[in-house]
């Protein structure tokens, strides 16, 4: 193997495929990196046995083949060298990498040790405009579960209903959902939310669309010259719709910066009560409050202004609360409550696409 | 107690003393400040038994007293209140805390039940343009020992020499010296590194300068209306500036930004070794080469170009010359060796008031 790349093509491919390569693997290899030549491109790939991704990018390949080393060696060794061209060339099992004023030797270990990438052959693909993919699940993704206990609630469960794409997540304390966009085939995926993550990770700000082709075991989502495969969740997931009501008693219209302040204040003193706090809508002052009393540290209300129908008050977990609101887009946010042991509807009054469903905590 | 503040004001207060208080000590009042009124202003204090700060600030004050609360609760609570004046009001040993729309009450505990702070009751003083002393520490304190087996070493040395105030700071492996002011008092303290660090992180950018009043036992330091209090540590400095040469056989003279990044290339090779890496100076090629060999990773050479007098070359720790690199102020440094086994001199050569001595490893 001999070839030569730019600096900041090979810097910013190993950023983003050595994230998958880790050292917290029990197989030593994972760690590594895996270069192999492919039609005079350079293909850069790791697994973690999750997920497999690889980045390929342009090079000029004077001799072909492929070798692994460890992935972040190579990646601390590549940003910190200057911009310019690097040659790579591989004697035995030895990477070299030169570049003006810089000589370094690698040890590797031979590509045949590198477990076997997985590959889709027969798939169903669909396409899906980058942004609106990226910014749809930024908003769902953090609603799953990380407990293992119940692996579908682990993932974010991608399917049509009624000609639309959504994307929902739930732990079963809270729900995101989010309508992406009209879709005419049928699609039920269970994706690993972790898998996920990975996948916004490598999506560039530039990136035009992203295709996802599935089997029944595996999805691949495929953006410009990455690739990421993941396997996926088997089961049936919650029958969950019947969870959003869609009537309300109470509801507030409320500036999203002053509910996100008074409820950080408030879960300041809800610490000690596993973040419970009381969110209180009071049609004769106008005002939203937010009340959390802790019997060793203190206590505090807080309130804002908002425009008010109906009163009622619930009690719910202001972590939750605070997440809800770091992902919803608008300037305001409708905050709609029932009695205290209905679930609590959070979303932007402009954005009828996109709900937040956050379950009460028992006062 | 009842009295006034801006939020400003107090938020500003209660993050540069809060840092003292801190949770990790045996003694659970030490995690909390102490607030007491007096005239007109508030007190805002804190200790570790090492270190103990106070801050005054501006505030209507109508009734005195003082009460001791959570310091991370307070200062995170009111860091999150918006904008403007904040009430506070001792019922009891309950402080309440209001502010347009925030109600508040934090338990608090007595003021008698917290330690007494230091004082110094006759003291010698000395007062250096702050800018001086804060840049001239922030070269020094790093190269201070963290092993308390000698305790002296984990001091910055300050002293006079010659009709000047001197810093020193060394853990034996490296040392750095920095002539601050003429001085014509006889000074020689000893200042726990970790105190500085703390007396650092209080100096605004605006401050003016900064008085030092201190006695057999205890140094204060003040700036604005912050006041720091510190033990001395007891013990004779090492002789240290025999161990600094004055002729070099060899010497380059490097781009600051060139040498930092060919050790930072070469060190990605060096941690097998504890960091070693072998620093060459060659008057022939005119090249500063940094080659680091590990017999699992694999090995690198980086070279830059230099102005060259002699050629020798020393093996040292990449950490200590990094370290180094990071506070020299100016755009090129000069590398002065002499044998393998001597002392080596990193200094801005524009700049003759600062060194840094970096003791070879025995390759």
């Amino acid at each position: 193997m001999k070839l030569q790349v730019t600096q900041e093509n090979l810097s910013r491919a190993l950023s983003a495929v050595g994230r998958i390569a880790s050292g917290r693997n029990t197989l030593p290899i994972l760690s590594n990196v895996l270069l192999s030549t492919i039609d005079n491109r350079l293909k850069i790939a790791a697994t973690n046995l999750e997920v497999a991704l690889t980045e390929t990018i342009g090079a000029k390949v004077s001799a072909e083949g492929s070798v692994t080393v460890p992935a972040r060696l190579l990646q601390e060794l590549i940003s910190a060298i200057p911009d310019g061209v690097i040659t790579l060339e591989l004697a035995e099992s030895r990477l070299l990498v030169t570049s003006d004023g810089y000589e370094s030797v690698i040890n590797g270990t031979p590509a045949d040790d590198f477990p076997v990438m997985p590959t889709i052959k027969e798939g169903v693909s669909i396409t899906i405009e980058a942004t609106t993919f990226k910014k749809g699940l930024q908003q769902v993704v953090g609603s799953a579960s990380s407990d293992d206990a119940r692996p579908v609630l682990t993932a974010v469960y991608l399917h049509t209903y009624n000609g639309s794409l959504y994307a929902v997540a739930t732990d079963s304390y809270r729900l995101a959902e989010k309508a992406l966009v009209a879709c005419k085939d049928e699609v039920s995926l269970l994706i690993p939310a972790s898998s996920l993550q990975d996948v916004l990770r490598i999506m560039q700000d530039d990136a035009k669309d992203i295709t996802i082709t599935y089997d029944e075991l595996q999805a691949r989502f495929a953006v410009g010259d990455v690739e990421l495969i993941t396997r996926l969740i088997d089961g049936a997931y919650p029958d969950y719709r019947k969870l959003i009501p869609e009537a309300f008693k109470t509801t507030a219209v409320i500036q999203k910066t002053d509910l996100t302040t008074i409820t950080k204040v408030s879960s300041l003193f809800a610490r000690e009560v596993a973040g419970s706090v009381t969110i209180k809508i009071d049609a004769d002052s106008g005002d939203v409050s937010i009340r959390s009393v802790a019997s060793q540290l203190g206590e505090n209300t807080a309130r804002a202004k908002a425009q008010i129908t109906g009163s009622g008050d619930v009690t719910l977990n202001s972590r939750y609360l605070l997440d809800a609101l770091s992902v919803i887009s608008g300037g305001s946010v409708s905050v709609n409550i029932n009695g205290k042991l209905d679930p609590v509807i959070i979303k932007d009054p402009a954005q009828a696409d996109y709900v937040n469903v956050i379950m009460p905590v028992k006062s």
